[in-house]
């Protein structure tokens, strides 16, 4: 699985790569003192910390020589324009999010944005010309926690945006409209926030991988080849509750011990599965749930993912199956419905080619894996070839204020970022110094 | 399984036992209107409505030419003298309880107490001379609901009532000893509600199954065995939660995969026992408890019952043993603690006996099984000779507006307690009309 190894790189040495990293890892702690919630990280879309993680992200931008704005949704971009024939140049966006869950770490997002910037430094230290404009774009609302709406921000980019979500509010029934409006921001101007496709040669984003592969495999950095397609669902089964004393085993109508066949259903199709199958019983409630009580009902959710759909949508109709089998066994009452249904969304090849090329040329093997969660990528990617590095997370932990990754492998990241780019702009006719 | 049939009654008519069934089925509507709770049936103990319970009761047992007290503990008991030698005749104890669970069911407790109302009644109607008084009691503390003590009133009477309970408190901090104090009770004299075991024939109890059983038979009484032993225990496995999307199948360390095996485990040992095993997991807690994430804890009970020791405690040990494999080739930690541990109690042999004469003398078969919830014969049963019988639940439900028995089936149960009172009254060398 390796691939060419770009000729004039050689392998980066551990020294380099945790400066590299450290100088990242600075940048992000400063980032993460940008929050709503003195002691922890929690900066939500449209937030007085969101606005000062714009106006901090945005120095760092303009500090290197990029022109910096925020467009209707309060995407922060910052734009190198291209050394060679920039009026007719395409552009290459690079980014990811610098809004956060609550009590969140330090890198989720902001590693592709503070990784972008220190490329564009690297690439302007080395005095490359680029034959392409860099774009670096900093979403404000990939989380979707404080609006039901994530991913909107890189949705307006790719001209997906709707309306109606204007209309959606925060707990405190602050409609999105009013919030972007409070922000200083022209709702009647969000199409102007769309890039056009003809003019783009593809988005590129590092982020963690919040899983725990590449720590199983050993190695820093991995290819993503698509990002999961989900479906979620609830489901319940309705038996009978009974004496946990007087109800004899077998006239026992058991809605916890049906759970419990299906549960390992789940998991035993979910391990037969291909291309990053998983399947996952979640959330479980026992009803009516007391000691001396044989349980009448459960309701349960399950979540099945997987890199490609067909091994997705396969694993779903042997689970309902078999579930159905164990339910009618059992006497249990059954039903399953399913709330969420995204499709598989593919990477970019050409440009999931030229990060394997880059991560091969730093004398790493090259492992490719899906992605299980959500990112700005798989909106990104409705309007323009699109690609995801990740780097590797300690223990998978992700979404907590332990989420970690070690220096070394923050600077083999961006580094490997760099070269995708040097990459990129010498297959474009540039990359000279 | 049958027994001998005394010779000189009949099978009770249908017709008969149905007008019995709808006497007593009169007076348990009438008690059942005895309610702290209007729209519902609550009584709980020493409730406003308790008090108004021991009126009622106590008029009908006066009605019917007994000699009422109150004892120490709020127990009311209604005497009938012995008609052959009474100063040295000894005493049969019958009844049951008359407080409730909250919007309970109008039979559990409230039947044992009328059914020996009304045998009585059937013993002075057929003018039969006993040679050993009877004495009925209602007790006031049998389902535990105001104050943590059940089975206190019967405790007191066989004289292990535990000083140390009026101490306990109800929900509104008042202690027992102060609401026994408020309703008239001299707590001084609790020693004085102990009945002498040495004049004591027996206690027979009459009682809804409050299980499927009977009815799954196609039989309306049943000789109860033995009081189910119980152990209850809760149990804890630590997996390591994770994302849903992210932590392949084979890196997982599921809390609720490794409880669902643990489950089906504690299933299929409690189908292998003997003597009336069950074995139930009953309250689940999944933690965190989202569709999107590995679960990472679970907390649950287990509750293992059995009509002798050794099937449960084997039981047990099996399920323990099964667990710690599970939790080990999952890598889970596994935590069991036990909290309570009451041994079999079983029935008195003569007494079952007596019952299976009665039942097989209404033309019925005679089928033994354990209970397998606890009731005041298990307490009665530390001083005196105690046995009961059960009455078909419908649906095996109990603790529950919709607890129900046909009037059929009560009928032919108070029928057999007569019978078995007249049984008992010929092998003492009464029992002549």
């Amino acid at each position: 699985m390796t691939a060419p190894v770009v000729p004039h790189f050689a392998p980066l040495s551990d020294a380099d790569a945790r400066t590299l990293g450290s100088v990242a890892q600075d940048l992000l702690d400063q980032l993460a003192r940008v929050t709503d919630e003195p002691g922890q990280v929690a900066r939500t879309y449209l937030s007085p910390a969101h606005a000062r993680s714009i106006d901090l992200v945005g120095a760092w931008m303009r500090m290197r020589g990029l022109a910096t704005r925020v467009d209707a949704v309060a995407t922060l971009s910052g734009r190198r324009e291209a050394d060679i024939a920039p009026e007719t140049a395409k552009t290459l966006l690079l980014g990811s999010h610098i809004d956060t869950v609550l009590d969140a770490g330090k890198l989720d997002g902001c590693l592709g944005v503070v990784a972008a910037l220190l490329a564009v430094e690297e690439i302007d230290r080395l005095g490359v010309k680029l034959p392409f404009a860099v774009e670096i774009l900093a979403f404000g609302d990939e989380e979707g926690v404080r609006f039901p709406t994530a991913l909107s921000s890189s949705s307006a980019v790719t001209g997906t945006y709707r309306r109606e979500w204007l209309e959606v509010r925060d707990r405190d029934g602050r409609s999105l409209g009013d919030a972007l409006a409070d922000f200083g921001c022209d709702t009647d101007r969000i199409e102007d926030a769309c890039i056009d496709p003809a003019g783009v040669l593809g988005f590129l984003e590092v982020h963690i991988e919040q899983g725990p592969l590449l720590e199983h495999w050993g190695l820093p950095l991995g290819v993503v080849t698509s990002i999961a397609g989900q479906s979620r669902f609830s489901f319940s089964l309705q038996g009978v509750a009974g004496h946990a004393g007087t109800v004899p085993m077998d006239l026992r109508r058991d809605a916890l011990t049906g759970l419990a066949e299906m549960a390992l259903t789940v998991e035993r199709i979910g391990r037969q599965g291909t291309s990053g199958l998983v399947a996952t019983v979640g959330r479980v409630e026992v009803k009516p749930g007391a000691g001396n009580t044989v349980p009448g009902r459960v309701e349960a959710t399950l979540d099945v993912r997987a890199g490609a759909d067909a091994p997705r949508l396969v694993a779903i109709d042997r689970i309902r199956h078999e579930a159905e089998r164990i339910a009618a066994r059992r006497g249990l009452g059954f039903e399953l419905h399913r709330h969420i249904d995204v499709p598989t969304c593919p990477m970019d090849e050409a440009l999931q080619e030229a990060f394997a090329r880059s991560v091969a040329s730093l004398g790493l093997d090259v492992r490719r894996l899906p992605s299980g969660a959500g990112h700005d990528a798989m909106a990104m990617a409705r309007a323009f070839p699109a690609a995801m590095l990740f780097v590797r997370s300690k223990d998978g932990i992700s979404h907590n204020p332990k989420e970690w990754s070690s220096p070394d492998d923050i600077g083999l990241g961006i580094e490997a970022l760099t070269r995708t780019i040097l990459d990129l702009a010498e297959r474009h006719g540039g990359g000279t110094t």
